[in-house]
């Protein structure tokens, strides 16, 4: 499992099933590591993925400093551990496989996004 | 300018305007920054995005190990530094700035795929 290493991390967040993470709009400097249950992202009501333990959500809002472009919604009960701008400097600094691996997730989403949108 | 140590290398790619650099759905393991010039992206005949001096471009092939997705070509006279997988995960590795910047790069585009899909 990808980024296990926020499994150890003693101070996780938890959400109940339903309860909103970040809502479109919101200023944001903050991404999510899914340790525990799922998470769904939706826009305007419509779902658009759902990130499983091990994935991360949030790193766009973190790297270009702008406002969360998604709704982020606890689809079960999840624990998240969140990781700040300091920290995300910090891990891409320190573990080039958790730069490597933010880029993975960034890459599929692009590639799916910019498929659904031309073909 | 973004990435500019790249502007010092010696072994430049030139392209002429007009010329192809890659082709949708071509395997990929290839990065180029754009040194000199302009290069258009584009998907089934419709522009998606311009490239200027100081940007990157093909990252999402090499860093997932899958097809382009997306039609390369120079857009003026232009010249270009290639960074293969094990040039990109030295730079990763040893300059984490350049690993926000491609980061940054992606963020970008995703945030505007996303944007433009759900609008």
């Amino acid at each position: 499992m990808p980024l296990q290493r926020f499994q150890e991390e003693a101070d996780l967040l938890s959400f109940k099933a339903g309860q909103p993470i970040f809502i479109l709009g919101q200023p944001g400097d903050t991404m999510y590591v899914v340790v525990e249950g799922e998470v769904e992202l939706s826009l305007n009501g419509k779902p658009i993925d759902t990130i499983l333990a091990g994935g991360i959500f949030g790193e766009l809002a973190l790297i270009d400093d702008s406002p969360r472009i998604a709704t982020a919604t606890a689809k079960t009960a999840c624990k998240l551990a969140a990781v700040n701008q300091q920290q995300f400097i910090f891990l891409v600094r320190n573990t080039p496989h958790f730069a490597i691996q933010v880029m993975k997730t960034m890459a599929e989403r692009l590639r799916r996004e910019t498929m659904l949108r031309y073909k």
